[in-house]
């Protein structure tokens, strides 16, 4: 095989690999993921199920690559905003929370999803073993983009980065995950996000002396 | 009926219950939320259908109330070291923060029937509903733990009481959910949640003047 040709194998697979999780996202939404078979995704995303199986070992790889995905869309959109940090940004904390924090909000499938894929992880040793590989993924990239934030601004934390970032995951997923369940729409989510993560700031920065 | 059938029935109703509650955490922890059926749970605790459907509406209404019966015990446990503690407790955090917690875990099938009920929460309102009452429950109950800490004390909290009460159910949840899912043993389990609501505690208790 030519780099050409490797190259085009490489570009389709990611297309398959793409087209396969958006299936996948749309037949969880419709079913969930228990009722949701790799036969729905494959009919949904038009492909057959070898395809599946040369790009996913199982149905719970590929829900857990879907929210992986959709989590560093979101953090990606973080990161950026963070680089766009005006210096005099910290006059105003609550401006700050919201421009980083912004509406990086999913639909409420996700904490769906998430939710799911937890409760499935907690019967299946080697989902659990994916899922908490996920997790500190999710949290060391939170952790970067505190750190940025951090030095860019000169400021102290009051705890140690790692558990400020895992605080803040939790607060998040925990707020996402109760507007759900309330039946909120997702502006209103990001709305009491944004605030909860803004009182947690403000105790978690020591103010500047 | 007299005074004596009545509260004679009514004790029997009681250990109906109990029995019922018992059989079902026992059931839950051999075969999970989804197959574990009303029969299972029945035959279990000795009864038919029809002594199961005078006490529950469902099956989602037992498990809930089971997860309620199971966190209001920890409460009272909690509740109840919180009315010992010595006046000079304070000069040692780290080990008024143990007094309080202490052992007050269940073992690894709470973490799974909480992530059970919560993801089937979010696909029946009516099971949402009667969650999102019971985390209200919950979270008033610690919210009067703390202010009585914070009163015996003389402490200042750097949050409003509400947002420190939710902080610490959503730390523990996250925690013993992800102890869980890493397979720790409980007493593992419990230093670990013991260590982060430590250091949370430090930073939401504003330093005495």
């Amino acid at each position: 095989m030519t780099d050409v040709t490797a190259r085009h194998g490489s570009r389709r697979r990611e297309q398959t690999r793409a087209r396969l999780l958006d299936a996948a996202h749309e037949v969880f939404g419709d079913v969930g993921m228990d009722a949701a078979s790799v036969e729905m995704i494959c009919e949904r995303a038009g492909f057959t199920r070898g395809a599946f199986y040369s790009n996913f070992e199982s149905k719970d790889e590929l829900f857990l690559a879907l929210i992986t995905q959709l989590a560093e869309e979101k953090l990606d959109a973080v990161a950026g905003r963070v680089r766009e940090l005006a210096p005099d940004a910290l006059s105003d904390m609550s401006a700050l929370v919201h421009q980083v924090v912004g509406a990086s909000l999913g639909d409420r499938v996700e904490p769906q999803l998430i939710s799911e894929i937890r409760t499935q992880a907690m019967r299946d040793p080697r989902l659990a073993e994916a899922y908490l590989t996920w997790q500190n993924v999710l949290r060391d990239r939170v952790e970067g983009i505190i750190q940025q934030v951090v030095s860019t601004y000169g400021l102290r934390l009051r705890l140690p980065i790692d558990d400020a970032a895992q605080l803040l995951l939790d607060v998040s997923d925990d707020t996402c995950a109760r507007a759900t369940l309330e039946g909120r729409p997702t502006e209103e989510i990001t709305t009491l996000l944004n605030a909860r993560i803004e009182r947690l700031v403000m105790v978690l920065v020591e103010a500047p002396a």
